[in-house]
């Protein structure tokens, strides 16, 4: 592989087990397909070899790449490799040469910042594997703590008279803590793990969640939750408690999505990826498997369909009618086209 | 403009960016309608002219005017201009001549603290344009921080072993922070903006949710969204993850509300204002469009009616008849009565 | 009654308001059913008599209630006594002979940290006008704060240039803040109040919820909200926004339940006990009124039934007819199998 294509570098701090196990790690400037100088440095300054590794470099090691990296005219990286000489946690540089599946928590967590960074797009990097490799760590208000050290941790801080503050305890920590991508706001940091990737312009509200790998490409209002590995085009708003159908978790293979300028109602929710300008009335969930009544632009009812084959098609309103309940889509096609196009590829 | 009728008088403390802008304020104690003797007091004191505004007082200003404050009986608000001396943050004391359009940051966290003191009702204070004038700030552990300036803080606190914690980035912060009315139980405190009512006797459980210039009157179980703009009456309880529908989203330009004595279902949501006694069924989302089957007292059918032409009135039970799919509204009145009370405008 | 049958003693550290008044206590390792030794020693060190009680104990009787917790071997016990001699705060060494309604702020904290340690299960400790004997408490980042002193706290906080965060404002503080039990993750830790029962294996993600004396018997996956008083069977997953019945709110006074390997579909609800292998539909919300097409395997209409009638029943799809709105209850038993089922008890 040519000197010229890694994927990522990143300097960062981290926090460690009593054990000496990394639990997670904070990179503030991460890169994606790094200037070759900048490579070359780094591997000359901290001895690295080739392959995704990571490193926690000496002090005189950390000097000698702030030196290399002020000449190669990096500025800001050279300034963090400065700053880092001052952290009291542990450091970690990681190279990552190829984007495979990742296999140290540091490349995971590079690999989840990037995302969030919005250096790389949701389904655009390798995760494969990382629930396995990723520590479930108690996420404290004085930082991230091992789980079989926080009771203790947790009498100190009481006999001290002081609150040790556990907001979660899991695989992944809040996005916040790490990186707010630029014109976004969020309501409740709670709600958005390391790992989502929020376009510009994305509000997300109390009710709003978005999981790692997934998010907005662009301006939304997000009141309903993004499941993992679901992406929102711009424009989309989705409705206060609307769901998104995860791959995780369900039987579900296909990877839900929704286009752009979509609306869907509050507690909606949809098991089947909606193309643009789709709307999914307030209070109806659309499972893959739901039976649909397809109606024309004169409100004629066209076939009978199954939710999934309406999948990724543009222009629908689906709705619940509320005179026999009735799931129907709406669209602004004649009966004719629709049929072109539901029968394209039978 | 008499000297007796100033809106709103209130000294505080506030954060303040790098560059010196207002991000926040905090008013302890903000008074609605002040005694126009202590208009005069704090004006002569701070040299204040009139209109609407906001200075930062040196301390002998200070001084000055907590004599004044105590001169003319008003103990408390004497006292706590005593205690702002030792303020390590940036003072403000802000007038409110009349409730006009907010133009400052301290003016529209004034009028938010308002509101939640109970001083003002929810549609009874001026909030126009406030989404252009708040700034977008990153509520962290160690308060309120400008956004530029976040990445950096949460290096330098990483350096030294600690974390920032961030909670929000938002315009609006959590109302917990600013004030705790009387007699309200908050489970989870993100789930409330600055600038909500509480009515006495509220309970806002985990999956409740109060935006700003919204709330209860009186005593509620609030597990349920209750959206900006929304009022819900004396005794009515929102059902978990019910939604009532804001105005800020939405095409929706009538103002939801909802009457005493309701019941709003789990997982069910409203489209239109609801009177008093009114029940909606858990799971069903009525939308001003959704056509109802209008039933009489021995449960026969009256009319199909729009569900907006049933907004506001009472002692209605909302429901899907789960033999045919059909919306129905059943009251306890006879066709006749019905019949004229929906046609009495036409 | 016989020496050997005290139902818990444990040791901890609380909080007490500038009254004097218990806000809450924290028992790091609480004891059920302890040894007989250990009720003696202690009875005998803390001069303390028979029924359920709590004292402060000095810093000698402390001594001498480790030493007599080491000659009789329980280390983990002695280590306790001598680590909270140092506390800053109140200390609580509560002992409870009999489970009967308790009648003091450390005993239910006690049975609430009881039933989260797993060391009793929901429904099998007496928690009789807990709702009235515990006070409304401010959860802040300096710890439990009564409530009519917050305000003074806020201030000086904010006088000293911090904040104190107020997390919430209630009766219950939340279970992570007392105890982790093993193989659990909680992605939020505000929404699973102290008194939850996790099960090994439980994930409670961001949107899932857990009420005191509620929880999982074993591995779930928690996307939904565990009302208090229900529990949730070893396998069953509650998708994104479910609802369960709580006995709390509502007119139910039945304890809604789900057995082993249910699926509750995102936005879904239940208002009856559900059986073993059940699932309920994404989006549908069935109450214990709910007319439902009961179908067996031929899937032919046998009944129209009530769905109180179905409760607790086991292999239920419950779904909602997408064509025609009808609630419709599938199973894999003959007509004849289901009537006889739902028929026994006439």
């Amino acid at each position: 592989m040519s000197k010229n294509t890694y994927f990522s570098f990143a300097m960062g701090i981290g926090t460690q087990s009593g054990s000496g196990e990394w639990l997670e790690v904070y990179f503030p400037d991460p890169l994606i397909t790094p200037n070759p100088n900048l490579i070359e440095c780094v591997k000359q300054s901290l001895n690295m070899n080739n392959g995704n590794q990571t490193v926690s470099p000496t002090l005189p090691q950390l000097d000698q790449l702030a030196n290399a990296l002020t000449n190669i005219g990096m500025a800001d990286q050279a300034a963090l490799a400065k700053q880092l000489r001052d952290s009291k946690q542990p450091l970690a540089i990681t190279l990552i040469e190829t984007d495979t599946a990742p296999q140290t928590v540091p490349e995971i967590y590079l690999k989840l910042q990037l995302l969030s960074h919005r250096l790389v797009q949701p389904h655009q990097v390798d995760l494969t594997g990382i629930f396995g490799k990723l520590p479930n760590v108690a996420w404290t208000s004085a930082g991230a703590i091992a789980i079989d050290e926080l009771p203790q941790r947790q009498l100190e801080a009481r006999l001290r008279g002081e609150l040790l503050e556990v907001m979660a305890v899991d695989k992944f920590p809040k996005m916040a803590n790490y990186v707010i991508p630029t014109g976004v706001r969020i309501a409740d940091s709670d709600r958005v793990r390391l790992g989502a990737y929020l376009g510009e312009g994305t509000t997300v509200m109390h009710e709003g969640f978005i999981n790692f790998n997934a998010g907005t490409y662009g301006s939304s209002m997000v009141e309903g939750r993004i499941s993992a590995g679901v992406m929102v085009g711009n424009g989309s708003d989705l409705g206060g408690g609307c769901s998104t159908m995860g791959t995780l978790s369900g039987g579900n293979s296909v990877i839900i999505s929704v286009g752009e300028e979509c609306l869907i109602g509050a507690n909606a929710g949809i098991g089947i990826p909606l193309g643009d300008r789709c709307t999914v009335e307030a209070g109806l969930y659309i499972t893959a498997g739901s039976k649909v009544a397809l109606l024309d632009e004169h409100n004629q009812l066209v076939e009978i369909v199954k939710a999934r084959d309406l999948a990724g098609k543009s222009d629908l309103l689906l709705r619940r009618n509320s005179e026999n309940g009735r799931v129907e889509c709406k669209t602004n096609k004649s009966a004719i086209v629709l049929n072109q196009e539901l029968h394209a590829n039978n």
